[in-house]
């Protein structure tokens, strides 16, 4: 059946960033619409947001465009230019190897919510902006690094607190 | 930038259909949202439909898969099971190869708008569910034909009226 129902989507919590990072993601909730539906040549995401909530590390990919709709709430578009103000219908466009770190937070006090579509690429390497990290999936998972390639210590991913 | 200016999309009308079939399409106009904001590996369109206006005659791919979110109005996907009405928000995904022929069309009195995202291929191949047409597009532009590869007559077409 094409049409999708809303009302029976599972929604995942927790992250993939390494040590405590991922603490950070506990207002993020996220349910896969295309993969559960059939579809295998691009991936599309819902993502909620709690309030102060935000979407991922401000990152970029190296070969993955993305591509992003607030379908409810509102959420502010951080990237190296500063902040934009993200209503519903609003949508932004991330071309793979554009070296401007992005994501979004919901600066509100409401939920808010985003549909988010991603390439799939055998292999990609993405960059973060706001500290010295990178992820690297050479087709059989991620791997978080110094943007060297020299590994994370426990100070950088919080694990000594 | 990444935040997309909607007030500046231009949109456009017209089809590529043959004949007379382009003439059902006055009512929809269409804006790239991927293209020109440096997108290129997948497209993602917003298509406005008039009351009375539908997306596309009833189609399925070969080898492209589909997804739409209705984010104005009401939209009507017709495919092989029925109808399935589509409010803001709904979505639907359409994998390449199932061969449930499909279109959205706007039955209300109001305007209607959705955001579809689809893939990019070299090739494709594409059938018509309701009338001995389908489209093929080896790398250098369509082309219409029956279903059994035979030219498409002016009366299918429209063109003997």
């Amino acid at each position: 059946m094409p049409k999708i129902d809303l009302d029976t989507l599972k929604w995942r919590t927790g992250s993939g960033y390494p040590g405590k990072l991922g603490q950070m993601f506990d207002g993020r909730s996220q349910t896969a619409l295309g993969d559960p539906h059939g579809l295998t040549q691009f991936g599309v995401n819902l993502v909620r947001l709690a309030p102060g909530a935000m979407s991922s590390l401000r990152h970029w990919h190296m070969q993955q465009d993305e591509f992003a709709i607030v379908t409810e709430g509102e959420c502010t578009l951080v990237d190296d230019h500063g902040e934009h103000v993200l209503q519903v219908g609003d949508c932004a466009a991330f071309p793979a190897g554009d070296a401007n770190g992005h994501h979004l937070i919901n600066k509100t006090d409401a939920p808010a919510t985003f549909l988010v579509v991603g390439s799939r690429t055998e292999t990609e390497t993405a960059f973060y902006s706001d500290l010295d990290m990178m992820v690297t999936d050479e087709g059989n998972g991620f791997a978080f690094t110094r943007q060297n390639g020299s590994p994370l210590t426990a100070k950088e991913i919080g694990d000594d607190q």
